[in-house]
């Protein structure tokens, strides 16, 4: 009897997926009725979740990576309990709906990271298994050893294991021993351009055995999803591997064009959404339809899960008597509050301090919240030597010590981008990465999902510009920055003293739903005059008014700041006002009182920034800055080479004075 | 005898390498000495090269992937005979010179690929060794079988090995059977924050085996070179299959620092390059000293390596009398030259013709370039169904068919785009490559590596903005055309219509020295009244002049210049100029006439495309994009719901003609 049931709600996602991607007229029907076995198994015999609640701590976490099969998440979402209605699933790839044509954690309750883009949902899924390991590790104790206790399931196809990220990401999987993290690989050997094996013919299963993991096939996940489960039971028994369940499907299965490419990205089709009905022994005439026995049978589900939630808050609640702190500590966590205060660990500088790196300003404030947020921990892609992201006495994220806020990401750029979007999605974290400025290039893909998905991510690059020297070239960032400050929702910070470090900092933490980006010297840079943490947060500031009336003005980020006021000084017959820019998109939220307040109408400006010009000409008359690659050779001779030096900025700025001679154009009044 | 000689150069390499890390004060010294012997060993018993002639059509390809250890390169480059002197030597890492911190096949004679962002060398050679099989496949015939026959070889370290480009290249190349790709790793157990095993604990050649490679293991490389000689003669056998050679190595060996990662990133400093010097038998007091033995021993590797040029060439003028034909095609495509009158085969459009998507346009280009250049071959990362890629008639490139020209690259978007840059490093070959636009972020690492290394790919980027409708934000690029344009060196195009897709295909295959990518539409366009392939080739012309003297001028790329026709239909009472401009890199090239003759001073000018309004003042007064991220739903909801309609344009046209009611400052002028 549970078989027939169980086979009868396996046969209702099949249909009910194929209906609303057929009503959509868009999506792709062939996943969701190939891994509709292994999710119903999933969500009926395994996964912890309260409905009620997507948000509830204890619930285990499930990240559908091959996310252009989200028809099969919603439609168990739906059955479950989830706040996705039928008319929601009516409305699937339409405007504003809850259901668009990839999974959006931001849009849809129960979705826990935005996946599509293929290899993010995997490699997510270590950073949610890696932050479960984490807080078991620092909360629970021997009395309650399982407070926090959660598995990370994974449904996958080989278009994920393709993606270079996922090599990274499970590599670090194996090497971390995530053991409650499993993985159902959807082997379904189609890929959109054909058969996989037009490209795809290494033994996966071979290769994660090599990245340490723990593997297991189902022959038929079609029928036998009685074997899924008992891959499921054992993979859960592995507690000191990771485990792959690679499980033979066929895609768009009960279709009569079922194992082929052409059920992959395209609704069936009248005729064969008929085929696919008669097949499974459903009414040919009716779409969206649930079977009473079906709904029955999850709506105990349902019940089960909001059980399983009184019971984990009775459990913390025993817990908090015995652990007070703790319990208070790790509702703030669960909260997202910051504590009271938080801000007051950042230093503040004055121009009589040394000169330093702002990668070493940053060292300082990285240490300095360290302390005061325990939710706090990142680390580098193997450069935390020229980073300077360690935490001083804290420990490596490693098996032996899951409590450790230093994680050794290894030379895996991409994954750890995707890796800290998953420690953030799971709740509570705070998490940074770090590499070089110039390799955003390799893990631009999870940065953009940082950003997209309001993860709060902070991306400490150092090494920012030309600065760097003698790497040359393959290492100077030129067209890095610009990216950045286009991309919607980060933050892009290129301070310019230990000041703004700080304000840089302040704003990334306090910044909940966002990432942000610091851009950091390799090189010594004086402390400024005139520089002062509040106003470096408004993003943009006049660092030295020189007149109400300056003959021009420099608005300039970073390591060029202190070199404007050399240009400042080599202009003595000329009244120069300096703007420093440590954020352009925190300015542009300041009021237009505000931002006009900077520029005075007729006096030019000039823009001085060790990258690409591009996108400056919104604030500057005439942009300086670097439209060509780099060069491999000592600092000052970079910097020369390429034109960066007071007496040529100075004779440029002379220039500009004379061309527009006082008349330079208002570039602060837009129509709209 | 022979055995002392090589271990006297071995040595000399060792200290050499120091001696030049040293000079610089800058630079990686541990990794050449402990690579020494394998660089040796390929350079004087296996590698065929003729240091006169660096561009020797039959060389073998030699790629140092870990390219922070390029001292050791271009100490080989120097012993060889190559045109870098001792004075280069002494100039490692200094301005202009040509031994810059990393790798740089544009500066430095013998240098394949640029090497240093990790993972890129070893992905570059997968490319280069199937250049080698794609002209083996076409060229080679039963007579001369070998006329084409040349060896890929590889030094790599732990760091190439993590990333994940390299994970697909290998996946990629294991697949393909590429026989004659023969990598040697590195196995130093350090990388830069320490040992490996802090996050690196796979079993790597567990991995490559499961990816279908040979592997080998050498577990003495620091003393025992002849097994390394021996490893390598293996590899050479196995011709079905490349080859990963393990060889455990002490970074830094010699210095009593050796074996740690302190002689990864620093000079060893004066004491203990004197240790090293005593420790290996070298005159304490001397730098850069080459024994009369090694320098004569090289110099014999020298003559040798004419020789070989010479013996190639007589086979060559053998194979040509035989084929004349496919002799003087391989001339041409050695030289780099394209057959006359190739961009007659692209067609040309007028208003009648049908609309089409670019895509589809560009698959009609592709297709046509394809009969009359047999050079251009490319493929899509497991989306040529939606990028059009495919060259209809012809073959998958694979392992019984590497004459085929249809790559099938996977979803493995960064190897792919580095798998072209290495095709095109081989010499004589364009190749294209595909995936969605915004999947730029998962390729952009290597993307940049196109533009500063000179590579000509062609990247075909369709599904271009929320124009692909349903996919959603996950999948809609915004940043990305800022990103490519901000980019030194990259033409950015996107066409508007059948004849701004020709022009594209013209300048990208016409400019042999710099990629191009083509940004393209999933929805169709209509061709437009008023363009020609001629006026597109300028970058940006006037499409409609409206008037000498227009109330507005619109400046639009894409799919939103036919949109600006609407805009001027909806404003009847409006004077409005059109500019189409399919590529602003081109249009900066133009003459300051041609570029000024396009706006009118006082004549406000509107911008209007589907993307971040990021780099458009420079152009226009008042920018109109998308500076969010998309939506998913159908197309015409999304164009609705971000304000990219006639009528919301219209009103934002009349609402900047009256705020700046004919006198709208000349953005053209610039005071340098
Ligand atoms: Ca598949
Ligand atoms: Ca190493």
């Amino acid at each position: 009897m549970s078989h027939s049931v169980d086979q009868h709600c396996i046969n209702t996602i099949r249909v009910l997926a194929a209906d609303v991607v057929e009503k959509a007229k868009s999506g792709h029907p062939g996943a969701p009725m190939g891994c509709a076995p292994m999710a119903h198994l999933l969500w009926s015999r395994f996964m912890k979740y309260s409905p009620a609640n997507p948000k509830w701590f204890g619930r285990d976490r499930f990240v559908l990576s091959n996310g252009h099969a989200c028809a099969l998440q919603y439609v168990m979402l739906h059955l479950s309990g989830y706040d996705v209605t039928m008319d929601d699933l009516k409305s699937f790839r339409q405007l504003d709906s809850k259901t668009p044509g990839h999974p959006e954690n931001f849009i849809t309750p129960g979705i826990e990271v935005s996946t599509g883009p293929l290899g993010q949902g995997l490699s997510n899924a270590v950073g949610l298994a890696m932050a479960e390991r984490f807080f078991a590790a620092k909360f629970n104790t021997a009395e309650c050893p399982d407070l926090v206790d959660n598995y990370t399931y994974v449904i996958c196809g080989d278009g994920c294991l393709q993606e270079g990220i996922t090599s990274e990401a499970s590599s670090l999987a194996g090497h971390l021993a995530l053991g409650k993290l499993i993985v159902l690989y959807d082997d379904n050997h189609i890929t959109i351009d054909g058969p996989t094996d037009i490209t795809f013919t290494e033994n996966v299963l071979a290769r994660y055995e090599s990245y340490g993991w723990h593997t297991l096939v189902v022959e038929d996940g079609n029928n036998d999803f009685e074997s899924i489960g008992k891959a499921v039971e054992e993979a859960k028994k592995v507690t000191n591997k990771p485990s792959l369940i690679k499980i033979r499907t066929y895609i768009g299965f009960g279709s009569t064009k079922q194992n082929s490419e052409k059920v992959h990205g395209a609704p069936l089709g009248k005729d064969e959404i008929v085929n696919v009905k008669k097949h499974f022994g459903f009414p040919e005439d009716v779409s969206f339809h649930v079977p009473e026995e079906v709904s029955n049978h999850y709506k105990e589900l349902k019940i089960t899960g909001a059980s399983l939630e009184s019971e984990w808050n009775a459990k913390f609640a025993k817990y908090a008597e015995a652990n007070p702190q703790k319990a208070a500590e790790l509702t703030r966590l669960i909260k997202g509050e910051l504590p009271e205060g938080w801000e007051n660990a950042l230093p503040r500088y004055s121009p009589s301090d040394a000169a330093k790196a702002t990668r070493q300003l940053s060292e300082i404030c990285i240490n300095k919240l360290a302390q005061v947020l325990p939710e706090f921990l990142g680390g580098s892609a193997d450069l935390a030597g020229s980073n300077l992201t360690d935490i001083k006495g804290d420990k490596d994220f490693c098996k032996e010590h899951y409590d450790g806020r230093i994680i050794r990401f290894g030379v895996r750029e991409h994954a750890m981008a995707a890796i800290c979007n998953g420690l953030q999605a799971y709740g509570g974290l705070i998490p940074f990465c770090a590499t070089f400025l110039n390799f955003v290039g390799y893990c631009a893909g999870a940065v953009r999902l940082s950003a997209l998905s309001h993860h709060q991510v902070i991306y400490v690059m150092t090494h920012d510009s030309i600065g760097l020297g003698e790497d040359g070239p393959t290492h100077q960032p030129i067209e890095t920055v610009p990216y950045l400050r286009s991309m919607p929702r980060m933050y892009t910070f290129r301070p310019a003293d230990g000041n703004e470090v700080t304000a840089s900092y302040i704003k990334a933490i306090s910044s909940r739903d966002r990432p942000s980006t610091l851009c950091l010297t390799r090189q010594p840079l004086p402390n400024l005059v005139g520089s002062t943490v509040e106003k470096a947060l408004k993003g943009a500031y006049v660092l030295h008014e020189g007149s109400e009336k300056p003959d021009a003005t420099l608005i300039s980020t970073g390591s060029e700041v202190s070199l404007c006021e050399e240009v400042a000084k080599a202009l003595p017959n000329l009244k120069i006002r300096i703007i420093s820019a440590p954020c352009l998109e925190l300015f542009e939220e300041q009021t237009k009182e505000y931002q006009e307040s900077l520029f005075v109408p007729g006096s030019p400006v000039i823009s001085v920034e060790a990258a690409s010009t591009f996108g400056w000409h919104k604030y500057a008359h005439a942009p300086i800055g670097i439209d060509r690659f780099g060069a491999s050779a000592p600092i000052k001779d970079v910097y020369k080479k390429l034109g960066l030096t007071a007496d040529v900025i100075a004779a440029k700025v002379q220039a500009a004075v004379n061309f527009y001679n006082g008349n330079a154009p208002n570039l602060a009044a837009h129509p709209f």
